[in-house]
């Protein structure tokens, strides 16, 4: 698993939101070097396993996940000396001004609201991709 | 100038940049909140001025400044434990890998390299205005 072309390493345990937003990033031609984990703990083995000098241009983070959530995630991320550099954005249905809080004070990039409405979803991924992908200049 | 209003906060002293972005912002109707400091010392008075509670959707800083530069200015934004939540974008010149990796580690939200084109330049403000004061979420 330890591929050193990963771009993307969604990290999502829904399998409908995961394909929804595969899909949305695909159709833009964002998605060939995409790594889906929907376990929060192996997506944690992977990125501090030993020998991974994997930076992913972005991770896209879920919030609400069994086992390690998504806030532990970022906690790991964002304390890391040397991974703390790779944009996390949080993709989640959260709306709560606390999750919202404790991201950017742990370091999240940027905090999305997933929309319920199926074509907006597609939407946001769209552009969320476009910009991290295409715009965003992470470290190399 | 303490506006309670400010969604956009442009940290650029050069005039010509400024306006190609303003211009570009406007264009997607992203400008009405928008306060343009040239002088990074003023806006870091105008961010940590007494009583002001203005957080801005999103601050656009500029990296090579006079007096204060943009490495200072984010060291100081993202080391105050209650203005570090707000999202800065760094726009800039510098493709410097040690600019961008100082950046992601003092906390940067995203890097962006001014494109040298007009066209793209303007293309490229257009992306980021909606990202963030769109599609992503800041604190309240």
């Amino acid at each position: 698993m330890n591929d050193p072309q990963v771009e993307i390493l969604l990290i999502e345990d829904n399998p409908d939101d995961a394909e929804l937003a595969i899909r949305a990033l695909k159709k833009k031609k964002l998605a060939n070097n995409l790594l889906h984990i929907s376990d929060s703990e192996e997506a944690l083995e992977y990125l501090f396993g030993e020998g991974n000098n994997n930076y992913p241009k972005l991770i896209l983070l879920d919030l609400k996940m069994p086992k390690i959530d998504g806030i532990q995630v970022l906690k790991r991320i964002k304390g890391d000396p040397d991974k703390k550099v790779i944009p996390v954005v949080m993709l989640t249905s959260s709306k709560e001004e606390k999750d919202i809080v404790e991201s950017y004070n742990l370091g999240v990039n940027a905090y999305i609201v997933k929309p319920v409405q199926f074509d907006k979803f597609l939407d946001v991924v769209d552009q969320l991709g476009m910009f991290w992908l295409l715009i965003n200049q992470p470290p190399k």
